[in-house]
């Protein structure tokens, strides 16, 4: 048998030295962010009681290149350059004449992409003497990843998980506490947010938008000790995670190919747009043709059925009005065991990506991304996380038109976290006790009634 | 900030092409394995129906190096080499100029060493026309990696699973069966032995020592069609393990330094053995003066407070009988979070060496090693395996050893898995629920004495 590769490796100088920002390449600059009052475009100075000034300029630079602080890459350096591996194994169990490449960030301490940004959130906050940040969490890839951030530069870190989660994930409450976090279970009643929910509802199980209200209220009210993280969504953040796609394109070059499409998931966005923006960059740049996919779920399905409006990033309204494809912020998306792809929105530059005809999405169905990481773990060895399954369904998907045209398409993919503490849904699925869950149109058109007048 | 490597990678082709055999350069040999009934030295038909000749032929092997097979090697290349760090993080917090180094095998898609010779096992098997393998598993490790080794090469897999961890771990059986395997609860009544104990004590919880003579009859009852797999103790799978310390020398060498010291946890032996036989070879032959310290628990400390005497491998006394370490076969070890080295006896590899005064031994109480594990985790990221925590502390108190002496120790030592799968024991810990526990002699006394004469 020859010496065949399966992993393509990068050392730790080819770690990158800047984060690639798509605002600068854009054929269209991205909409204003509105205030939830006025209406009229936020400034820094409306942002500046949740986030540092440093964050806040990149959310706004037209910059395309944004150094990594050499604290930041520091700690990268604790897991980073991910590898990316040839997925031989899967394409012969597919019987595909494509070459399918995945990139694995699920080696990071956290498990997951979440890390690349948690760790520049947390340096730019202590960088200008803020002492900890607060953050909600759901599933806790989010969570997790904040709060061993946080743990790296001494920072204190205050997690508002969603009650549910928190009474059903003990273990993921537990690694949050090994990393010294704070976490409380939302609703609760340190906040007036947390009291005004449970006098209304005393039994409240909480949500994401719940927990937003209490970490938001939390910042805003501490004097300046906390500021506020998000991990997906914003501008700054999706660029955080630019190292991944920058990395790929060092190690396709080593596997001497190129990819005809990129996959990613699609929830807030973060993820998509780590693998795909540079190449994108690429495609807009060096004319370049890669097709870049980010796959969500059938039941949440905000880009492929949502409409293009300004709408709240919170259930409540409390926060800033971004325009997006969006589902209505009333939206209640059905209980689905990919927690990080339940949002009613999107990322502003995945939404701009996609009106402008740069990207392609694809709704899938719960089922069929339970059977596609079923098929990847059992070739491949990695129990992927239920949102990293939808890239790997959408993969597949690719894989299987390129057999039926009979063309060798080179096929990339964001294998963006591992499983270890997502069993329980794989547990459901091996006992047949999940199923799909199509959202119906009528569902969603009473959500998008709501939508605020712009 | 100058760049300073944190990590030493290896490439694919830097894989071991062969196993190290120690026994081609043991000062003495090892002591015979004994028929439990005749009491004289097992021959290969004693092993055959539980065994492929291949791997009767490597227990017993005197060659120097033994060629991995390709097919292996080649699934070795889904997580091998795996990285080699240096702790700085750790360094600093401890304050100690001694230069720590850890080789981390969680990056198995199995999370631990484990699928080194789960994998080894599995092809020589299947090349010898097996379709199937038996095992048990307690905490769950060695399950997993045998059932996705089995997974690999299109084999059924068989786990009898200790019935407390079957029910206390839905997660480590769902991802069992989610490479396929069969796992049922032992005691079951699948089985002539499951059925015994279940009449003896209907509630009864199980243990490793009732999974073992299950798996193993469930293998000699099958009519070929199924063999039995061990995951640590015997010399073969040992000297599977030696990828591990292979890997290390040349990442030694690549960070221009090596070990004073090679630190790893014992249990069966097989981790400690990986990473440490290697470098033994080089004291051995070429002149080196490595110290290499196996780290085991107070609660059960066979090295340490042991006899070297023929015992039994289980509790019931149906193994053959193997000269080692032991603290007597009827030895209960105290409830303690690492499973994984809760075992009464020791490789017999290990022990002769200890008995040679080839390495040296240390027993550490529980809270101290989730102590190390937490400070660990806090500097390098990685939340490990409740074994792998007692390598730390093993590694730990040599830095500060170092600090004392004022010397810069250059310390090596094997992280054998991560704990995502182990969370519920850092529950307990941060809750305060855990306590330490050194078995009292008396009870030792009172095992010791139930030793077969031979």
């Amino acid at each position: 048998m020859s010496e065949q590769a399966l992993r393509y490796d990068l050392s730790q100088s080819d770690i990158p030295r800047q984060w690639y920002n798509i605002q600068a390449d854009l054929p269209r600059p991205l909409p204003p962010v509105l205030h939830p009052g006025t209406k009229q475009p936020v400034g820094p100075d409306d942002l500046a009681p949740l986030f540092p000034m440093a964050l806040i300029g990149q959310e706004v630079s037209q910059e395309r290149y944004i150094d990594i602080p050499d604290e930041v890459r520091e700690i990268y350096k604790l897991w980073r350059p991910t590898p990316l591996l040839r997925a031989r194994r899967l394409e012969k169990a597919l019987d595909t004449p494509a070459h399918i490449y995945y990139k694995y960030e699920g080696v990071s301490p956290s498990g997951s992409h979440k890390l690349n940004t948690a760790t520049a959130q947390a340096w730019y906050n202590k960088a200008e003497g803020i002492g900890g940040l607060t953050t909600e969490t759901g599933a806790g890839q989010w969570g997790t990843a904040l709060a061993q951030a946080c743990n790296f530069f001494d920072m204190t870190c205050r997690v508002y998980m969603v009650r549910i989660s928190y009474e059903q994930k003990p273990y993921r409450r537990a690694i949050m506490q090994s990393f010294g976090a704070e976490v409380s279970a939302s609703p609760g009643d340190s906040t007036q947010a947390g009291r005004m929910i449970l006098e209304q509802d005393p039994d409240s199980t909480g949500s994401l938008g719940i927990a937003i209200s209490e970490a938001v209220e939390a910042a805003a009210t501490s004097g300046g000790r906390y500021k506020y993280a998000l991990g997906s969504v914003l501008n700054h953040v999706l660029m955080h995670q630019t190292v991944i796609g920058q990395e790929c394109l060092q190690q396709m070059a080593l596997a001497d190919e190129y990819p005809d499409v990129v996959v990613g998931p699609v929830g807030g966005g973060s993820n998509f747009a780590g693998i795909a923006l540079p190449f994108l960059q690429r495609n807009l740049r060096e004319g370049q043709s890669t097709r870049l996919l980010g796959v969500e779920p059938a039941a949440c399905p905000s880009l492929t059925r949502g409409t293009y409006a300004y709408d709240f990033g919170d259930t409540a309204g409390m926060t800033p009005l971004v325009k997006m494809y969006t589902l209505g912020h009333g939206f209640v998306p059905a209980p689905l065991h990919a927690g990080g792809l339940r949002y009613h929105g999107m990322a502003s530059i995945i939404c701009e990506l996609y009106d402008q005809g740069l990207m392609e999405a694809q709704a899938l169905p719960q089922l069929e991304t339970f059977e596609a990481a079923l098929t990847f773990a059992r070739s491949e060895g990695i129990i992927a996380a239920p949102e990293a399954a939808h890239g790997i369904a959408g993969a597949i998907r690719e894989a299987q038109a390129a057999k039926e045209a009979g063309d060798e398409r080179v096929i990339l993919f964001n294998l963006c976290g591992h499983g270890h503490f997502d069993m329980s849904a794989y547990d459901a699925y091996l006992g047949g006790e999940l199923s799909d869950y199509e959202y119906p149109q009528a569902a969603i058109e009473r959500a998008m009634a709501e939508l605020p007048q712009i």
